[in-house]
């Protein structure tokens, strides 16, 4: 892994196809090489929908949500401080050129070892990208990457000389009650998140960067999710309300310097960059359906079908949290989700949330309430993805407090967690995220 | 579960809006049940990306492929004959609904035995729609319902008195080579395939159906599915190789009637039905990602950019099984999956495959080839639900072949199975499937 492919990418997928290599079997038996390369040609322009990978921050936060993601985590498996900065170089060199709609410039793997457990089949290199994005656009493809603390301190080492420079900002969570955490689906040294309107794409992009350095940066978890789509508004998350009314990166606060991007006091070389709070919150749909929609409203604190917050009028109206009703009880009640985890209880912090819904099918699951029923559940919900100037005065104190007392702990268990440092974006062709870091 | 909810739908979701006893708690404190009924009105044209639901045969067969689907199988937990003629009526009647884009009218669901296992919590009916797919559009939704062979015989017993009605077409799969099938995400007394434009459409019409009587059909697996994406042509499968040359709804053979559509000869009721195999076919994507395109070209048969059938030029040309190269081998290898699939090899038995691909992260596998390496791998792959007229001509006949002989073997493993009998369709308002078996 020692040259530089983010400058020099060595013979790309363009110019083996250019030169008939490519089609192997096929041109013994008659190949249609100059169709080929007009074709590599002709998918270069992508249409209008991409967004720009290189600038100061990183795309995939404010960008606006795409309809599929595809995250995930890597177990670095290397003391070589070289290899990953070899490893970003090249992440963010692939993930440029998807993002760009190039989808055919997967650089040649080369095994670290040759000897490896694939040693005694015939074929141990990957030449080529794997194709089945091929032609489809980038379908604003967004390709964000992520540190986590395992970067820094792995048991307790400083694999890479850089632990004096983890963030305090990157936390390690504290437990929150209720928590049934997977660590399998939990955590990672590294993180890819990719978005796009085009599932094919997207995973085609965590696919293909996954495929670079396998041995050095391993797999450890991915996940899937979609954006709800609601043509006459606000999505609407699994439970049927609108989902990203506050808190959303479809309304993000005005100062984003204050409450987005890592904070000017902080460690230098993450300015521009921002800190990703990730937790996969079940939804328990088969409970949440037998409840009576104005009871519903009371656990959310919003009208089911407007979004309005209890005791007003329209979406987008203030939460009003003196208000009564004719009761004398509270319009929104005391412990309602919106007034937990309104900016108004919680010092004004703020999330810039990006919500995708999961579905990863039916698990047997124990309910959380009585009579615990123990049956096979929808295993679907919430991806949570919150990014914040500093997890400990956004997520760790606001759910600190929704864990203990919201309503909608009820319906709702978190299964996986993780926090990630999401470092200032790369400025340009040969710049690389993770290079204020480590250069 | 009396009363006929196909003819006389009790108080819908529009009717109870309209009465504005749906906002509940929220009319306490001031609701906007004005607007609510004019939205209920707006959003009931739903455009005009409706299939129609009512026909001679079901939608979902031959219907152009949706961009996702949603299949799920259930168990039945009755001796009740009319129980489950109740909730085929019921099914029938909110599938139409959904189909024709009003996603309000999902029945209140009465628990047969309030003393259940809810009992003890304050609400336990299910009063209204989860409201998700409000306003989205039925999005080309279409609503498939088939039969396991345990409707009519499960564990020896005919519990409904139809056993004698079993059709020979449904049959119960060998064990093919390779199986390593999980039996808690296969088989099922019952079968719902959703298929439209918008996950949250097609979900949503799953978790509906699923509500209207958990406790008499009650989930067994559910599994998702989308379409790859191919703007240029034929969708790419993730192996990257164009799916849906030959074999496919997109391209369906002209006889339909000898193909596809039950015998003229089988069982009565199944006039204008058909049989699906679903299989789960897992990819090794790691595995295939590192062989090089001419030999992952050997293994299917066909060249990866055109789709053109080693040996020809174009994806549509006809398969030349005889053709040899300059090294007097086949072009297209003996063991190669388009030759032992092919209808020219099979005596013409066609199948109509409706292609999703699948993706349910990442899981611990152990590879199927040396060194049967254990590791963390992508658990992705194909949905195969395969439409024909008998499944013993076709598909055990060619996948007893394709299961010893075919070279891509090394790269998929077969890890969920099952077969449904398709009725025909319902044919109109206040019929429903399975009255032919039934009525």
């Amino acid at each position: 892994m020692a040259e530089d492919i983010a400058g020099s990418p060595g013979p790309s997928r363009r110019d083996v196809l250019r030169r008939g290599l490519f089609l192997g079997g096929a041109a013994v038996v008659g190949g249609a090489v100059g169709a080929v390369a007009d074709h590599v040609a002709e998918h270069h322009d992508g249409g209008g929908d991409t967004v720009p990978f290189y600038g100061a921050h990183q795309g995939g936060v404010v960008t606006d949500t795409q309809q599929n993601t595809v995250i995930a985590s890597f177990d670095l498996h290397t003391t070589s401080r070289d290899e990953v900065v070899e490893v970003l170089r090249r992440w963010t060199a692939l993930a440029a050129s998807l993002a760009h709609g190039d989808s055919t410039t997967v650089p040649i793997y080369t095994p670290k070892d040759v000897s490896d457990s694939y040693s005694n089949t015939t074929q141990i290199s990957t030449t080529s990208d794997s194709l089945e994005a091929w032609q489809v656009g980038p379908s604003r493809l967004t390709v964000t990457i992520g540190f986590g603390r395992g970067l820094f301190l792995s048991e307790g080492k400083d694999r890479y000389g850089i632990a004096s420079r983890m963030p305090e900002e990157l936390v390690e969570l504290p437990h929150f009650a209720g928590d049934e955490l997977d660590p399998a689906q939990s955590d990672g040294d590294l993180f890819l998140q990719a978005c796009g309107d085009d599932l094919q794409v997207v995973f085609h992009a965590v696919r293909s960067i996954a495929r670079i350095s396998p041995d050095v940066a391993a797999l450890r978890w991915t996940q899937i999710g979609y954006s709800p789509s609601n043509k006459a508004g606000t999505p609407r998350n699994l439970m049927g309300f609108k989902d990203g009314t506050i808190n959303s990166n479809a309304h993000p606060p005005a100062d984003l310097d204050s409450t987005l991007w890592a904070p000017a006091d902080g460690q230098s070389w993450m300015r521009g960059g921002t800190y990703l709070v990730y937790r996969r919150i079940r939804m328990s749909l088969e409970h949440w359906d037998r409840l009576q929609v104005g009871d519903q409203e009371k656990v959310i604190g919003r009208q089911k079908v407007s979004g309005a917050p209890l005791g007003a009028r329209d979406e987008f109206d203030a939460l009003d949290l003196d208000t009564r009703g004719s009761d004398g009880a509270p319009a929104i009640p005391v412990d309602a989700h919106v007034r937990l985890a309104a900016p108004e209880t919680n010092d004004g912090a703020v999330l810039i949330r990006r919500a995708f819904a999961y579905n990863n099918g039916t698990t047997q699951f124990t309910e959380r309430w009585p009579p615990w029923r123990q049956a096979l559940e929808y295993d679907a919900g919430l991806l949570f993805l919150g990014y914040q100037q500093d997890p400990r005065k956004s997520f760790v104190a606001i759910n600190s407090k929704l864990a203990i007392n919201d309503a909608l702990n009820q319906f709702t268990t978190h299964t996986a967690s993780a926090v990630f440092a999401i470092p200032p974006g790369a400025s340009g062709p040969g710049h690389w995220v993770g290079e204020t870091l480590f250069a």
